[in-house]
């Protein structure tokens, strides 16, 4: 196989595998990534990924900015994604001679190649803070109404990629993993709506319980942004009719959303 | 009894009643105040406070700064206590002759009393938003774990009075209404712990579930900051061995620190 | 009549009617708005527009950002455009059957067209603060000098759009109402200037000051940014020589200015 | 006369002459300071006072910050005290021999003296813009409504010793000048109000319109902060009924405030 | 000579002359600009630039921003390039007749001309601070390590163009000066990185360390974001095996940056 | 040995020892801190400290603030004091039986004590950022003029504490180490000033470049805020006269100033 890696001088990439590990190997180390796991690679950072097998999954660019997580407000210091549950890796390197290594850069929207003759693989021992990081996202402490109402979809929030205007996102990495659901008085699927945000959806595994036979794992929907959307008929007549006890919600399931 | 008002140059006052009803008057109108509800009254207004029978409760003041929503940070748009809940009052005027009536005002620590022949209370209508608004806790939307852990408490945060360091409150206050526990693998009482804030907590009805025979409507604890406390034993051994399933938390309870 | 309505998903609308009333129907309620008012409709609320006989006026699009009050700085609490006098509407809705309604949405600058069984106004009761607003401009508190000098036109600002950068503005809502015109030892008119940002000045009613004959109402004038522009030889000629008293500026006139 | 100077280790000082000039020796050079004008001494700078005959003012001290120019809002870049009507002075220096000279220092409230051989006014030239600086009242650009209603008195802001909280100042120094009142179906003069600052007021020339027998210049009145003042009678009656044309207000008269 | 003068209204420009003086006439007066100089000329400002013989330099264009000194952090009040060594002009106009004078503005990226019949150098006095600046590169006070390690090429800022992001320039203009170099234990030519902004680089004067053959006055590199770059291996190999004295660095030398 | 530890719950405790090693427990493990380096407790952290023979030193406190690194402005992302050379404790604890053990408290500037029938460090693992921490002052990276001038002693911030105000310290702790002197056309110790903050300066090890034979090692001056001071004669001739070579500057010294 080619000796080839890439990198993006135009922003930094969220992987999120849907089916098969990815074996990412980057300037700071190797990371395998689970499905249930995501890896953050910063703008310029040389990486290859290996797969074994069928590997699929989603991919979120953004530029001039970083992903981080968010100011929790009066959520206090600890909730959501903690970030002790941030991992990177340590480093690792290889000695590689007489070779032809192809560099892949991305920069302004448009692919570029160098040739060199050693690998970029190459770091014996680093420290810093730009660097990958992956996760897990069934460390995520999932956090909603204990009495009713719902929330906003913004508390399911891992990571954010911030403006400069405080309060809008370029772009919000949600989830919606396992958990109870106990909000009395309430309507408990999500609402009908619009947002200002345009919001990708997929599925990493289990069913989508606004949508139940129509959305499939590795699925994706887009809705522009002031377009409505909300529920198909039979989760309203079933939620609008249930029984309000607690009950677990998504178990078995992971969809992430980008808005 | 004597026309006699009060105000309190010096900063806000945020009032509890713990027992019996405020009939409070003020320059913007007549305010009933239940148990289970507050009023905040802004420096500098002219009150009187009118009750019938036994009357008990707590009483917060703050100095350079005014109590406001927090800022909800990923709970999103709405939750915690909503702006639509807090109510103000209409104008109220009465055109008294020939009376005496009592103002005493408390300015920098000290209080003073001085005496006009007509009532504060002439305001024949108002507009604008430095006025006394009332607050009913049941109306707040409790938000909390839905999967494993704590949240700080402060994701209890009705009001806070925030100083000039962002995260850091002059004064928080902060209620436990009744609400769903669900929290899977988690000690669920308040954990042992020590604050950067002094906390003072008092009990409006029902029973503290950290010390269940120890502590009584109307009664109060202050825990200086940096010093350590937690449930009592009791609470201790019943919490680590119960069997975790959604339960309902202080129902019929309602406490309220101030940090 | 087609039954058909409209939504911007780029940004806010500002609509500046010059002749003719505007009745607008949107999602929260109904609008007349008469010459010498405004409304905004925010980015993604659908809306109609009905009109008798000609219709003319001016419309102003902004992205990323909404119109909202000038921080007043020493202007203190009140002045210019008070907030108490923006109005919105009560809700409204129709209950329509069998019908065949076409919503035409503007997204990233294309226009889109959608076909639904039911009236997009069906909207029984509502309550928030991301709705359309009208402002009635002869309730414009003028300020300006009462010594001599000129002030920036920034002191007649109605609305502004605020960028990320402070004291920087994507567009700024001006209008030049009737008003007393008293500056001392001053060249009263719009002195020879130009400007960081471009200016587009229409005129609703009367006649424009410095170049009496030439400008008309519902004309405009573009002057891009740093071109300088200023009054007419007549204007300036005769603003140059007359006798200082107060007197009445643009009695019966309202010009408005975007920036 | 003994060689004496003092300086103020805790704040800046501005001081107001009313009766008498005052010739002011600093680290930075000289000074004359008539009334109608004002001199802000920084913190730690040396200065001495020299007066000739009957001499009365008044001083303001702050601490923690210093004086500046408002934030002039939509105002725009040009108004209220211009930046280039402030002025410092050449360097001045004294070659002294054979002396005792005093040093007053003020620290933390006590007073202290050194005794030295040599003057401290010894700079043969500086740059920087930590400096004495002094400014002409009359040189103020007056701005006020044209059309209705009362301005707070911030827009009558010479100099603000702004705190850490955006619009909260320690103090702000304003004075009330001539200049044209036009408002129309206005109360023009102050009208009754209580502050959230104390408010301490002075007179250096002509008579308070709001109290035309009981103010004389040189005297000065405290409104603590919540304590309710206004017009006197006469006042009121004859504001509630005289004609409203232009009028000058406050020819030959300079109150100034301090908040 | 065709009389002729250009205007930017597209943002502003800093020229840095590197082979013979440049006479540049603007609107507020006549700067001579030399090689190891440079003139920053604020958007909107009408000038024109007059050579003797060869002329060659370097020139860069910011949008939506505007050049400032670096806020200096810990390095304090003094340091870099020093506000007062700064310099602008003195107003000088002339007065010309019947003449045809061509105003060619750039705006949004087209040129424009417009023909006129006065010179547009008809200021005969200004204030103000939005004005053509010049400053002498040889003025710099040149910081860095005076025990071990490199400081990043950020602490040769002579002027940035900031981003509303805090810390992240639009363009910083940065130059690398004669200087002492005392690092110990340290590699000290530029070491082998990549950047998160693009580098563009000349070379006014002198040769440059790290590529001695390699990079002549006039000259220019570019290296795009993320793309690494150092010093060639004799340079490597001299600084790697080279007792570390203090000694002069770049003696005759001047490099100039932008970032 | 009397079981016993102590906190400060009125803020953070900065520790300088300058004789004898100190073996520091708490509650976090265990810190050994020997002369040239230093320790941070925060507020509320329970701890004791061992000596071997005599001991001294030098110890901050500060009010509402924590230690942090100053924002490097243009040094950049590495320099003065690195982040990775601050080191923190792995947990200790010990389970003592039957004892008494002593905690002592300072709260609002009295001291109280409590008895526990365990110690109080008793912690088995912990994570988190609330933690004393060490560094070896040898460790930082002097920066400072390669050029001309000097730069302001703010340069040499090892953590400072801040107020609410950018750029206004409640303390900076600033080291003078050893360190390279290459300064041209400069007065090369330190100038004659005078402070907007009081300065504490203390001796560690060596002699006093400014004060050579008055200043010895455990020693301390104090000059209040706005007290001019400076080097003593001998030291301004000398400084005044010497060839300004390179030269190491402090070899075998370290001060220590708070301001």
């Amino acid at each position: 196989m080619k000796n080839r890696c890439f990198y993006n001088a135009d922003g930094d990439l969220l992987i999120v595998p849907q089916q098969g590990p990815l074996k990412v190997i980057t300037e700071f180390g190797k990371f395998l990534i689970e499905p249930l796991e995501i890896i953050v690679i910063p703008s310029g950072i040389r990486f290859t990924v290996l797969v074994d097998g069928p590997s699929r999954g989603y991919m979120l660019e953004v530029y001039g900015t970083h992903f981080e997580l968010p100011n929790l407000g009066p959520i206090g210091a600890n909730g959501l994604a903690n970030p002790r549950d941030f991992e990177t890796s340590a480093a690792w390197f290889e000695d590689l001679d007489g070779i032809e290594y192809h560099v892949i850069g991305k920069y302004q929207g448009a692919f570029f190649q160098s040739i060199q003759n050693f690998s970029p693989f190459n770091v014996v021992a680093w420290h810093g803070n730009y660097c990958p990081f992956k996760y897990d996202l069934r460390k995520f402490m999932v956090i909603n109404t204990v009495s009713f109402d719902h929330c906003d979809p913004s508390i399911f929030t891992v990571l954010t990629a911030p403006s400069t205007q405080e309060g809008v996102a370029i772009a919000d990495f949600v989830i919606f993993p396992p958990r109870w659901g106990v909000a009395e008085n309430t309507f408990r699927p999500p609402y009908y709506h619009r947002n200002c945000m345009s919001e990708y959806m997929g599925l990493i595994i289990g069913s989508y319980e606004a949508k139940e036979g129509g959305f499939r794992p590795g699925g994706a929907s887009l809705h522009s942004m002031m377009t409505p959307h909300g529920p198909d008929f039979g989760c309203f007549e079933k939620a609008s009719n249930v029984d309000l006890k607690p009950q677990r919600v998504a178990d078995g399931t992971m969809e992430e959303k980008c808005f």
